[in-house]
């Protein structure tokens, strides 16, 4: 049985000129493959006319859902709407459900003073060829079309109220309309290893896999992720046959292996500490709170999490984290006695049961022909001893401070490993 | 004159199930535009032959540029090199100056061990049909063909070696080969105002912009960028159109109106420190360390930026905060009271000029009847008054860190125009 294949459409200018990084995709893409939907293409195109008609004819030939986000807003610049009503042969009519509902959130949600504009409460206007879907989140109602055995759907570009209309309304409505096959992702997520060096070690096993199998490496911060995707009509086959691929798999990349999961590494880190009810704090030059952040991310964080000392300036690190004031000058702030000195702070100061620290150059600035840009100090410890590493890094600043954040994690997960008892 | 039209490809799977969002496009599309190349279309497609193939027949009949992206890895789910070599009917020969490179790179940058693997060698082979780009930042060149008029170029999907690539040779080479029109944007920043009444508000000065210049409204966490696009062969001209358009704009969103630039709030902020040469240091508890985050992104934090205290639990918040056990105690972690004693605390232990501190419930869980999920108090001060405000936030939790910390950063830029001497 073959997936059922989707298009999605994103329609407005702010995603041609580089002012908006599209992150509903992604997210979209996720979501669909859990009901068995394939994404075949993604597609931009401006607030142009002729461009978002094309892309509707183009995709309706490609794909059998074809999911449209943006272009429904209140300004001028939206067309979408009176396009798809004209695409799909209605009329546009006011839906008093909608127009409820946009009324409500005018005046008890927004809390908005005066009346509701007139540009507020077209909102309510859709054609009269499709079924509304109803918007929680937001004003703009999504619309479901069907034609020529193919389904259409418009969202609001609002990333969190399309998530809302697509888990409550669109995703229940594509498993009652279609009949699916199962999807299934099993990841490996790996740190240390080059894709090339893995690809080679798994070269045999890689050769091997049926053709509704398919395997990827997604490389990620000095993490490189193997995902397993096979499309099937029996559920309990396919299980089985990704769980006999990965006891196959998995002595040959054992050396590197993080975890079995889809998971990132701070929530690897997160559950690694959940265990033993363990505490981690940070103090942060370089990285400037990233790692703080990137640990409260998920919800639950408060658990395992005390916080950071992000100790951008040298007097901070003095004051807060007791660094010596002398080994500042004599040896740099991004050397290895500061950042242990960093770590011992942190554990003196916040009291977790692990303490993390980072210290380097990210750019374009500041490097010197002992410490270039990239050069970064991370320490690590608990009450019994302290660990220093130094790393190279050589790309640009905001990448500096990601990849310096998730090697920091590495270099936490394997030391909460090594020292958890 | 119109603009040169360009399609971006970007290939790979891992675009597809939602793994990976695509923040090159954003990124080309902005560097395009400088040059006077609109884009007008992005379509991502799977590591399979014949979609990659379609979307070079289709993308070439709609733009004269068409980039490409992605699929050029060493691992066999990379097949976009021997397809461009067939599509361009060229056969692939070795080139010795990216074979020197590749050689090079693994031995005196990567520093691997052992022989290079035979895959990482066959990065050196390309088709004999188009010009090798040189990719000094990694081991995969980028490729540039000619066909009917059309320029076709391949890089490889890594961020940074990607951006390394067209700077230094797809935008100069794509100036060089086509005649270009200029394109201006201005970029106006406002605060506190939703784009329909911002709409109402400017509707005749919208309804008489001439056609060559485009308006979009980009709303973002409370903020709603107003840009103006103009198209045009007279540099001069089209500036003093953009420059008497604004004069009119100005006075009609005054109210909200932060700065008439491309800038993030910020750097706003930052601006406004070191026009004073004053720093600030922040306290936080729900944001966990993010708005530290945003601070640093931008090179040249270290001389406005102190330091913050991520203070993720009560703990914290007591010892290296100072705030009252009994405070907490009676009138909870997320309070008036809390948030000013933050604001105190860090004033007292990092000495910034300016201290911004925010305690929240982001959610999901946390919540109660009298402090929902999505309850945020910010307090902003100075040595002489500590003021804070409540907020109530109403999204899922990545997307109240984001609002709460740009919600933040404004509270502080109003405070510090009114306190600043």
């Amino acid at each position: 049985m073959k997936p059922v294949n989707a298009s999605i459409i994103t329609i407005g200018d702010e995603l041609l000129i580089g002012q908006t990084v599209d992150t509903n995709s992604a997210w979209m893409a996720e979501e669909l493959n859990k009901i068995g939907v394939w994404v075949k293409r993604r597609v931009a195109v401006g607030d142009v006319w002729d461009d978002i008609w094309g892309a509707l004819d183009e995709e309706g030939q490609k794909a059998d859902i074809i999911l449209i986000t943006g272009g429904l807003g209140p300004t001028a610049d939206d067309i979408t709407k009176p396009l798809l009503c004209k695409y799909f042969g209605g009329r546009v009519v006011v839906n008093d459900q909608v127009l409820t509902h946009v009324k409500y959130l005018f005046e008890k949600v927004f809390r908005r003073p005066g009346p509701i504009l007139e540009r507020n409460l077209k909102q309510a206007e859709v054609p009269d060829v499709c079924t509304v879907l109803m918007n929680e989140r937001g004003t703009a109602p999504g619309m479901w079309f069907e034609k020529e055995n193919k389904v259409y759907v418009s969202m609001p570009g609002v990333p969190h109220e399309m998530k809302g209309l697509m888990k409550k309304e669109v995703l229940p409505r594509l498993q009652r309309h279609f009949k699916m096959p199962f999807i299934f992702h099993q990841t490996f997520l790996t740190y240390g290893v080059g894709e090339s060096v893995l690809a080679e070690k798994i070269n045999e096993w890689e050769a091997a896999l049926p053709s509704h199998i398919k395997l990827a490496y997604l490389p990620h911060y000095g993490t490189v992720r193997l995902r397993l995707t096979g499309i099937g009509d029996d559920q309990n086959k396919l299980e089985a046959e990704l769980e006999e691929l990965g006891k196959l798999l998995r002595p040959l990349i054992q050396e590197w292996l993080v975890i079995d999961d889809d998971m990132t590494i701070q929530q690897v880190v997160a559950k690694l500490l959940k265990e033993k009810k363990q505490t981690v704090a940070t103090a942060e030059s370089c990285t400037g709170g990233y790692i703080a952040h990137l640990l409260t991310i998920d919800a639950g964080a408060s658990s395992n999490f005390k916080g950071t000392v992000v100790a951008y300036s040298n007097e901070v690190k003095e004051h807060v984290l007791n660094v010596s004031h002398q080994t500042i000058e004599s040896a740099g702030a991004v050397s290895e006695e500061v950042v242990k000195q960093m770590v011992k702070g942190t554990l003196e100061e916040l009291k977790p049961d692990f303490a993390l620290a980072t210290s380097g150059i990210m750019g374009p600035d500041g490097g010197s022909e002992q410490k270039p840009v990239g050069t970064v100090w991370i320490a690590v410890g608990n009450n019994k001893k302290i660990e220093a590493q130094v790393f190279h890094f050589r790309f640009d600043r905001l990448r500096n401070i990601e990849q310096t954040a998730h090697t920091a994690l590495n270099v936490l997960r394997k030391f909460i490993l090594q020292n958890r008892d």
